[in-house]
């Protein structure tokens, strides 16, 4: 894109500066932004029928935030977004991201690809989920996420995994001894 | 589009009938193609350390397939993509689909459109299969794809979910008596 394109997309992005432990989204609400990180950690769960969190993902700095679907859609929303730490975040809503890609349609393949990445990495977890046991779940995760253990409180690691906090302990001191 | 832009892209696709049982992708390839599902029934499936399937996603007529990470990036899939009925496809190839994007930029929405639906079904795939007991999955799963079962091998069905053919049949034998 030329200096003046972004010059353009950078006018429509909003700069947000969002303390820790805030609600982006809940459940049931239409979620208006998609937010790019410049700064922080987000995670994005959701609650289970026994009233269980269940943590999607967590995003750290250069990864964009939102729950696609109910933004694209205006749909109610199924699940939550959470700050984990400060953040500062640039947001579009519906109507600047609506103006972007009418301005700039070459941003239709950048969000495209980004989407493309997002549900590549969803398919790798998803086949890992089913089809790996809890210890090299844990083990993969800190491989391809070194950062997050030192950044999340261990029982939403454990939410992500999909074991008790109790089980993923056990795994930590099980490897800790190797 | 317009009726010529319709018939450019048309005329890129490729029109394939290929029998069931033929594996399009193999593991350790990289993916070139992207098929419309005119006529069939198609899964994608992994081969975990045990060497046994997990299931990733059945589609049928009106979905695309593809493994769109290896087919974007170039780079060796860890899927195998095989067709379980005989099919009527038409498929666009890593050229073909740039020619498309060059000379359509429209459709690059199409195509992220069609790569957010995919995500978010399979996040709402990744939270019921973390959170859901596994009758519970099976019945969401005859609510969202009703057909599926009179069309695919009950183990297929069991490798999605991610539990054995055994114990898939005892959980339809109890729903059935109930």
């Amino acid at each position: 894109m030329s200096g003046e394109e972004l010059q353009y997309f950078d006018d429509l992005l909003e700069y947000k500066k969002v303390p820790k432990k805030t609600i982006l989204l809940h459940e049931g609400e239409i979620c208006n932004f998609e937010a790019y990180i410049i700064k922080g950690c987000i995670r994005t769960y959701y609650i289970d029928e026994k009233g269980m969190e269940v943590t999607l993902q967590f995003a750290v700095e250069d990864w964009w935030v939102s729950d696609i679907a109910s933004f694209h859609d205006h749909t109610p929303s199924s699940m939550f977004i959470e700050t984990l730490e400060d953040c500062e975040l640039l947001t579009l809503n519906p109507q600047t991201k609506d103006a972007a890609l009418a301005k700039l349609p070459k941003l239709e393949r950048v969000f495209r690809l980004m989407v493309q990445r997002n549900l590549s990495v969803l398919q790798s977890r998803l086949f890992k989920t089913i089809a790996t046991s809890a210890q090299d779940k844990y083990i993969d995760f800190i491989e391809r996420y070194p950062n997050i253990p030192q950044r999340v409180a261990q029982h939403y690691i454990a939410s992500y995994l999909g074991i008790s906090p109790e089980f993923l302990s056990k795994i930590r001191t099980r490897l800790s001894k190797k």
